[in-house]
């Protein structure tokens, strides 16, 4: 029986990524020096592949780090003179929030109970934020952010930075970059790719920034600060010898990708969310743990199980698919199912069956 | 004709690479949870076969980070209060000496000639300093560093940390890791592995450096800081999702270095370098470019070619033999000869042979 993982990421890795592999081996992909034409030719496909595939404006820069953790990291030290903004709706934003601390910034927070969202409206600015850090996609708790009160954010505060997590809803989401300033993800999520590369979008107003916190000696950073980044990044390379590998791969499957076409992969997306959303809301007893509609992430679908989650985990692991558990305290009383672009209807319908009987 | 890639790394693929690729995919090892058994075994397996393979003592802590690069960094985060000391003999001692300046320490650094190595009896220090970094292997220079001259800083300066930068001479260096305090490299160089992971091994002095430089209030970084990749190394995790690939690969590898014998590599690798530098010493027109014998690398063999660069690559080339350019300035008056323990004999005797024509 062939194992199937609709786990959170790492997760199912997409179909081809075997097959890419082997061609990697055999083409020499992992001997190339980070210097060469061929090198340069794999990271100019990948670039223009990925800004087709998320439209992505001429204005930004893609930056190949190792982790969305150290998109985090990177964003905070050449964005944040003084202090970060931070929503928070589960522990991917924590993290971005510490991060801020852990390198000496300041912060300001507006936070919300697990599974909740935010009214936006109804927040109070004490002062006008500098960078505002958003996690669109709470892995955490399945609780995603409507791009529209992002965008309302660049409305009321023009001057203010905004940086989004988009780890688990790429490439679903379509973010209109334009009315933000950087975002970021990691490929073993929505692009079914080993670990182990980070992927961070930023435009010129955050390059900037980095010039600008770099003259008044705020360190930004060394080997991958902004500036040595995006030095690189124009002539597509990278600072230091990069994961290769990773970058290639990501290449072909964002090119898989514009074949099948990003708008059927986000109406699949739909499609098997709605499946799932509508199987688990009218169980019995397994819930979905987001109430709001409107909230609830179409990538990753948190259920509430109470004290049977092991046997439910048990019971899909029996029929081959591997479901996560909750995250941090509600790790023993949930599961999550991630819903990206490699997991197929047929596979979500499955789930339905087992957890039918 | 198959390729070689002589080149100092990224380099040829250990051999097996390609085959324990194919497994990890089949066994699932990019889809399974970082905080998985599974996981736990795999980092197990490689933490205990690289402690065996480099003699890596109880009291070090090894971690997986994505560069050598960042290793310097976040060696200068952890370790430095306020001044690094650099043995400057080329261009990544550079890097280093960089990295401590962006990072907003203080540097104090001796500097050579490129292709020379250091006096170490006449150097004076105007202060006892708090950290020397050190490039054991310098590979844009092919200068290598004898352990013994390292170890003697330890005995004139028993308070002093020690970091040493064995990018492109482990495994073969054999260091003695009680006299010294923290070491690094990056897997596609001596192990032949795909690019995008950095491991760096730490004893308690430099945890106990990071905890005194934190009570300071002195920022040590964020998901990468000392403490909070030491706590997770402790229960064979990692911060954030990691190279999992990478790590499992690399386990690999040392498992088939060590069932080679690592006395066998270190015999080999001696008596490959012997052949190489023993053909260019009595070459007419290329040459090694360190003269002094005890300064020349085992692993990094550059040889001035002058104005013949381009054509002795092609005549290389067209025998599926590709060696790298020379580094920085010297990128096109020299070549670069990697010796790893992947490379073997007959196919150095064929650099020589077809060179001798």
């Amino acid at each position: 029986m062939k194992n199937i993982y609709f786990t959170p990421g790492p997760t199912e890795l997409y179909p081809e990524v075997g097959h890419y592999i082997q061609e990697a081996v055999r083409e020499n992909v992992c001997s190339i020096n980070h210097r060469s034409k061929e090198f340069i030719e794999i990271y100019k496909h990948t670039h223009h592949s990925l800004k087709k595939l998320l439209n992505i404006p001429d204005n930004y820069a893609i930056f190949f780090l190792n982790s969305a953790t150290e998109c985090m990291d990177r964003i905070i030290q050449n964005c944040v003179e003084n202090t970060s903004f931070h929503f928070i709706n589960g522990a991917f934003a924590e993290r971005f929030c510490k991060t801020s601390t852990e390198l000496h910034k300041k912060i300001e927070k507006i936070e919300v109970e697990y599974g909740r969202g935010f009214n936006f409206k109804d927040i109070i600015y004490f002062n006008y934020p500098e960078l505002f850090c958003l996690t669109q996609n709470e892995t955490s708790t399945g609780v995603a952010i409507d791009p529209e009160d992002i965008y309302g954010l660049r409305k009321q505060f023009p001057e203010a930075l905004i940086a989004v997590d988009i780890v688990t809803s790429a490439p679903y989401v379509n973010i209109d970059f334009n009315k933000i300033d950087c975002a970021f993800f990691s490929v073993q999520k929505g692009f079914g790719l080993p670990a182990g590369l980070g992927v961070l979008m930023v435009n010129f107003k955050c390059i900037e920034k980095a010039i600008y916190l770099k003259s008044k000696n705020i360190s930004i950073g060394s080997y991958h600060n902004f500036l040595s980044l995006y030095e690189n990044a124009v002539k597509y390379q990278t600072t230091e010898t990069p994961n290769v590998l990773g970058i290639y791969l990501l290449g072909k499957v964002c090119e898989n990708m514009l074949n099948r076409g990003i708008e059927n992969i986000r109406t699949e997306t739909e499609e098997k969310s709605k499946l799932l959303y509508d199987f688990f809301d009218n169980h019995k007893t397994l819930k979905p743990f987001v109430h709001n509609l409107t909230d609830r992430s179409k990538t990753i679908i948190n259920i509430d199980t109470g004290k049977d989650q092991t046997m439910i985990k048990k019971k899909l692991a029996d029929h081959g698919i591997n479901v996560g558990s909750g995250y941090g305290t509600l790790k023993e009383s949930q599961i999550r199912i991630a819903n990206f672009p490699m997991h197929k209807i047929e596979d979500v319908k499955k789930i339905i069956r087992v957890l039918s009987h």
